[in-house]
């Protein structure tokens, strides 16, 4: 991107690195941020120092936030004896985007694979286990419905039956809205095996 | 976004704000951003704040650059006798990608458009014609192949023609790999009109 200067190809090439975004997109981004007004643009640059700057892992939950203790873990109107398992912070997003779900969760910021060598030693389970030690009613397994979310949620309920503690597994089924047509067989079967009576 | 905290929302706020950007995207892009090592982080703000405060547009062809005369405008390998009209800075980008074209380009920054009440005089046209004052042989119109680049590229044609200059305009037809069978009707009659002896 010779053609440009030094300047805005060295910003196309920025943005270029990141995920998601290719050449095309960085180019039109770039041009985008140099026609948008002064204090856009210092919000923008602003934005991004400071979140890095501030950014770190809840002590409680290790949700990704800003503080010592993340708004969730900081509301006293959620139910602290219900703890919902998720893999990463944007499952968490997910799960507060429905509005719905009224405990707190733990994010475990992965999941077990042996193909990728991550055992349960990488995941942030040992936290979990040192919460269960409080008051605790029931963990719910929110981890994904593919190969390493399963064997995540099998691991982790092994490791907490013992404790006495009520463990629970998110369902998986055919999606609300979802055409039967177009879902793969494991999903219609595991829908078939999960089926609850009318 | 309230369960992150202040810092982390605002991030996601602000990159969500870009085009293209959904708050999906918004959201994977500032987790990417938060753990990039600190020194990445810096160079990205970094190259916000310089093209921004840099970009300008060439003084001969209104390319946009950091410098007062864009790289291709200072090349003295190029044609500078031969000039390609094009709509935007991303068209030109997209010409010096195929690497082979050797002569130099005029940005207009629009193109004709009565029904968005854009004139002959809100695009860079003047420009141009003092540009043709100088030692110039042909003005390749590549505007797009739309309505308004057409109306554009006959506009141009008409006003350089009393000139003596060749005006010349970029072949429309299939695209190169392209299926007949998908391609529209009219670029089909285009294709058809525009054919060349074998």
């Amino acid at each position: 991107m010779e053609y440009y200067g030094a300047d805005i190809s060295n910003l196309i090439e920025e943005l270029s690195s990141l995920p998601g975004i290719g050449s095309k997109s960085a180019q039109r981004l770039a041009f985008h941020i140099i026609n948008m007004p002064q204090e856009q643009v210092d919000s923008l640059s602003n934005a991004i120092t400071s979140a890095k700057k501030n950014a770190r892992y809840c002590k409680c939950c290790l949700n990704l936030t800003d503080r010592e203790i993340c708004p969730i873990c900081e509301d006293e109107g959620r139910d602290h004896r219900q703890i919902m398992v998720v893999e990463n912070p944007r499952d968490l997003a997910a799960y507060e985007k429905t509005g719905k779900y009224e405990g707190v969760y733990h994010v475990l910021h992965g999941a077990i694979s042996p193909m990728l060598g991550i055992g349960p030693g990488d995941i942030r389970l040992k936290e979990l286990m040192v919460r269960l030690e409080g008051d605790v009613d029931e963990v719910i397994i929110a981890t994904n419905s593919s190969l390493e979310g399963e064997t995540t949620a099998m691991y982790i309920s092994k490791l907490i039956k013992p404790t006495g503690i009520k463990v629970t597994r998110i369902a998986s089924g055919v999606p609300v809205g979802g055409d039967l047509e177009y879902i793969d067989e494991v999903t219609l079967l595991r829908a078939l095996e999960g089926r609850t009576e009318l």
